[in-house]
């Protein structure tokens, strides 16, 4: 979120900002922002804010990003494509490196510069290849299973796009799963309120 | 995450939770659980705990999924595409009726049973049919302006893909925005962490 917001104040030319204007600007108290960055040592400088460019550079690094983690893409269907032509892996500090489907429609092409491989040949490519994250697109039914051979291969870092909640019993890998349904079902209780709220008048 | 964990239980045959159990698993407090679900009535039984299948229910109503919102998605490309294809509206309770996109190789076309008609009609076609929510999957350069469009055709609800924060300035329209990135990052965090942790030893 601190990210998101640094960016667009960069974007707007913002040069600094006291802890009270973004907290404004974020719905959180002054106290709170300073709370969270204090966590990670001292940026700000009394009466004066912070610096956005340096702010924003701290928390980058606190997020890993100058580390350049390598990514590779399980599973070329529609959203699979959509990651490939679309999603800027470099632009937040990860190095998008292979992609891999088991279709032979598929297999054998590069995709904005990004070679696809046959899956088939996916666990020999990682072994060899230590990968840190995997972004899963493939088939519900078949989720589990590639969670766990791509874990048995060393990755650390699941990307899951599958719908289906993965939790590997593995304190060394991390899994993020992707609900796209959360944010529907809040456009949904916020139109159920809404009507609720215009019938009461 | 209440509906997904009811969800996931009734996959598995779970007939009741105790508050406590329910905490457990999804690592709430039971406290917070029955005030959670105080703030909307009386749901469990002391010493019983919930009817899983009831509380599902609840929590649906609450949400608005009985309404049965229509959705329509603007912009059929990869991301378009793998919603029209994949994603289950029924099943979350919402009516996917139509698609837009501009391009003549798209519009014309009925995906997975959804017809697709041409952007240009789209404004026409809002104010014929009024819809609930539009899913917003155009490119970040027409993001801003399609929203407001939009907006001024009626919809109150707008699921926004592009990747672009979109805040409009209107108390009656909500807008979700779906940041891909904030979870992915959450990875690099994690593996930043353990990579730190390592050196330590």
């Amino acid at each position: 979120m601190y990210l998101r917001k640094l960016d667009d104040l960069i974007f707007h030319g913002v040069d600094r900002i006291s802890s009270g204007e973004l907290g404004k600007q974020m719905g959180l108290t002054p106290s709170q922002i300073r709370q969270d960055f204090s966590c990670f040592g001292e940026f700000g400088q009394q009466g004066y804010g912070y610096r956005v460019s340096e702010l924003r550079e701290q928390v980058a690094r606190i997020l890993g990003m100058h580390k350049g983690f390598s990514v590779v893409i399980v599973g070329v269907g529609n959203l699979g494509h959509a990651l490939l032509e679309n999603f800027q892996f470099e632009e937040q500090g990860f190095k998008l490196v292979a992609a891999f489907d088991s279709s032979p429609n598929i297999y054998g092409k590069v995709i904005s510069g990004i070679p696809v491989y046959n899956s088939a040949d996916l666990t020999a490519w990682l072994k060899e290849k230590p990968t840190d994250i995997v972004v899963l697109t493939v088939p519900r039914a078949i989720a589990r299973s590639m969670a766990e051979t791509i874990a048995d291969c060393g990755v650390r870092g699941i990307w899951n796009f599958t719908n289906m909640e993965l939790e590997l019993d593995r304190p060394d890998v991390r899994v993020e799963n992707i609900h796209f349904s959360d944010s529907l079902l809040t456009l949904g209780y916020f139109l159920s309120e809404q009507e609720n709220s215009e019938k009461m008048k």
